[in-house]
């Protein structure tokens, strides 16, 4: 590898133990090289000079904030430079009046959510991993998370970038203003586009007022179809939810094994349903779970205060570390239309008997966007393999149901071979095409997404 | 020009008066070329004949709607073909549960939103010529309207598009699905593309939860600096508008001209602003009423019904026959930050004075996003250029504001040479690239927007 250009000396690391750290993301199946270098960019201009001395050198570049990506996205490239952009995290204003805020790549979106909070107002995107997952990882990937059923996903919220090219150069894209149509969108070519374009150094994102803190009605089913029907009659209401999670029963019995969070044993499935409606919270959730009751509910909590609140979801905020104590899996990604949820869930159980493979489902049922789980056991010979090829299996049914392979991780390096079944051959092209325009030598995470 | 394919002979135009209707859209400025076809296209086939022969034969394609455009966008070029869409006016499926639709580029916006009200639900977005112009017209365009201060813009809507390419190919972008990260955005760079990169053939549209019936405030006031107040106070709402329109004194006077719509005499701005949160209308137009007297209106008037409501709009409503009655004129559409909006109208009174050209202000206040019209008198010699002149200098005003040369009419042919002022050479340069990805020939719409 050439030497990097004296100005990025602070910026390198040289500690193994550090640069370890910088390594890899949250996915499972994405693996370490063993040659690759880290920037800690700390400034536009180091953004610019690695970006001016990668093309030179045509050097990989993986752009990468916390590293809490669950498609490979981020992950080192052999011989590649991992642009590490935590340390642009200035939130450089929030302005009540225009509705907006600008700042780096670089804060929690936790911390933006609460900048706009103290201003007043609601930056609406909720990744799960908003307390650790920066801003730029959200505009890479374009997040989602729990409130995307009344809010959208992060793109709704993106309204300019800068972004650094390779080679150097600076642009900017979209603008302030509420409304703007001048040119083509490249704004939102950029977003979702996983680093592979460019380099994102500020974000502009649109700021919208301030919900109530959120009441919880919690209902379990003791048949998906059941649960299905609440889902269709919550996605009819006039008022939407601003959260409605799903969890299959496997995930509650996975979440039950490590505390009792008071679900009945045997149940088929939960869905919890949240309101924010100023001044209707209680309104909505005694409403929802009157809809819930009649779709089949077997029992039905609400809860009439933020406290109360917060306890009902502590089963689903339990989730994640319920399905690490379960042990090693793939988490899955994909989005089906909402009246598919069922015949998903359904398809998922009969891949699990028929291969053996133990699979949890849950996620945003509300936008028929889940997170089925598939497990293995390291140990034991194939089962990882066969893991993943029931992991395949599911891709292939929520592609043949008019679904998508992902909801809200992203491709990255884990889902790249089945972007093709979802766009075709044609589109990759173009996307290919697009991506040259920005990065001619291929220098932005080459070898993933649309590669 | 080289002869149609004969499978095309039935939807071409030879009659000279039905071919000069196709000829220009709403704008002043765009004039219809000597030679130029126009096939009505009646399916996908037509769309994918005339797109293939005309790559064959390097024949300038403009596609086109309802020519309602404002900025010449879908002006015939000499020795072009004009491609029209509206026959492709089908509104496929109004889905409840996955809160969509889908339907042809042809459907008169307000069909679509009639179509959605039937289900129970809302397309929002309603640019003031939503009774003739088309969706596909409101896609190449991004078009805005007068609920974007609470519901955004076409693009906010758009999310999934079938699109056929020069030569002729049929590609598909987007989901159905209520969310999907699966590669880069193609969607959102169709939407605003001003049919320079391909003709959009089919279009599924995101629906929302349908509001109230809209309740209106109407205020008069004594100076601009009132009027801004009001508007501030109003965007800091929690209950944000769903429009939030403003007239300047002299478009008052040119409503009044034409009939007696009950604004006083001399008031130097009026601001019309609805509520349409369900349950809640009458209670947000008195508390908007409150605002807007405490800002320092003059006078206030609160409809508590819908018909009281529509009244309280007739004013705004008579706008576009009160200034054709006034006389030829441009219109603007320029859009800058909502704190700014109160500079850009002394600006342009700065500019009247100056000029002596006569110019009116007024659109959707609550956005920042105005229509400033520019009279002239085509009989005077100098008149017109002087208007145009006064325009040139109204967008350099807007630019020098952190504004946009367009808040939602497009670019067309009538602003492209400003649009390098706002995003600068690097961003054109790429513009131009994209385009060439899928209009290598470059047949779609040339010279226009960024050309």
């Amino acid at each position: 590898m050439t030497t990097f250009p004296s100005s990025l000396a602070s910026r390198t690391v040289s500690d193994p133990d550090v640069l370890a750290r910088y390594a890899v993301d949250e996915s499972l199946g994405a693996t370490a090289p063993e040659h690759f270098e880290v920037v800690r960019a700390r400034d536009l201009d180091d953004v610019v000079e690695v970006l001016r001395w990668a093309q030179e050198t045509r050097t990989p570049v993986v752009p990468q904030g916390a590293r809490s990506g669950l498609a490979g996205g981020s992950v080192a490239l052999e011989g590649g430079v991992v642009l590490n952009l935590e340390g642009l995290d200035s939130i450089v204003e929030v302005d009540p009046l225009e509705s907006l805020a600008v700042c780096g790549p670089g804060p929690v979106t936790a911390d933006l959510k609460a900048a706009a909070a103290e201003a007043g107002l609601f930056y609406p995107p909720d990744p799960a991993s908003s307390g650790f997952c920066t801003i730029g990882g959200n505009v890479a990937t374009n997040a989602g998370g729990l409130c995307c059923v009344k809010y959208g996903v992060t793109a709704d919220y993106v309204k300019a970038l800068q972004v650094v090219l390779p080679g150097g150069e600076v642009i900017r894209t979209g603008h302030r203003t509420a409304k703007g149509v001048a040119g083509l969108d490249l704004t939102g070519l950029f977003v979702g586009s996983e680093g592979t374009l460019g380099v994102v150094t500020e974000v502009t994102v649109r700021l919208v007022p301030a919900p109530d803190p959120a009441l919880t009605a919690l209902a379990t089913f003791d048949s998906l179809d059941a649960a299905s029907r609440g889902i269709v009659a919550l996605r009819l209401e006039r008022h939407r939810p601003s959260l409605l999670e799903l969890l299959d029963g496997p995930t509650i019995a996975a979440v039950q094994a490590i505390a009792d969070f008071g679900f009945p044993v045997d149940c088929a499935a939960a869905l919890i349903v949240q309101s924010d409606r100023p001044g209707h919270t209680a309104q909505d959730a005694h409403r929802y779970a009157a809809l819930l009751t009649e779709a089949g509910a077997t029992d039905v909590a609400v809860a009439d205060d933020p406290q109360e609140s917060e306890a009902l979801l502590a089963g689903r905020r339990a989730l994640h570390h319920a399905l690490v104590a379960k042990g090693p899996h793939f988490i899955e990604d994909v989005c089906v239309p909402v009246g598919q949820l069922t015949a998903l869930i359904a398809a998922g159980g009969d891949i699990s008997a028929r291969t053996g493979v133990e699979i949890t489902m849950s996620g945003h049922g509300g936008d028929g966007n889940l997170h089925p789980s598939l497990f293995f056991d390291p140990r034991e010979p194939g089962s990882r393999e066969r893991a993943e090829a029931a992991f395949a299996e599911l891709v292939a049914v929520a592609l043949a149901m008019g679904g998508t392979i992902t909801g809200e991780h992203g491709v990255g390096s884990l889902k790249s071979r089945w972007l093709p079944d979802e766009v075709g051959a044609a589109s990759i092209a173009r996307q290919r095409a697009l991506k040259a325009v920005f990065d001619p030598q291929g220098i932005l995470n080459p070898g993933r997404v649309y590669w």
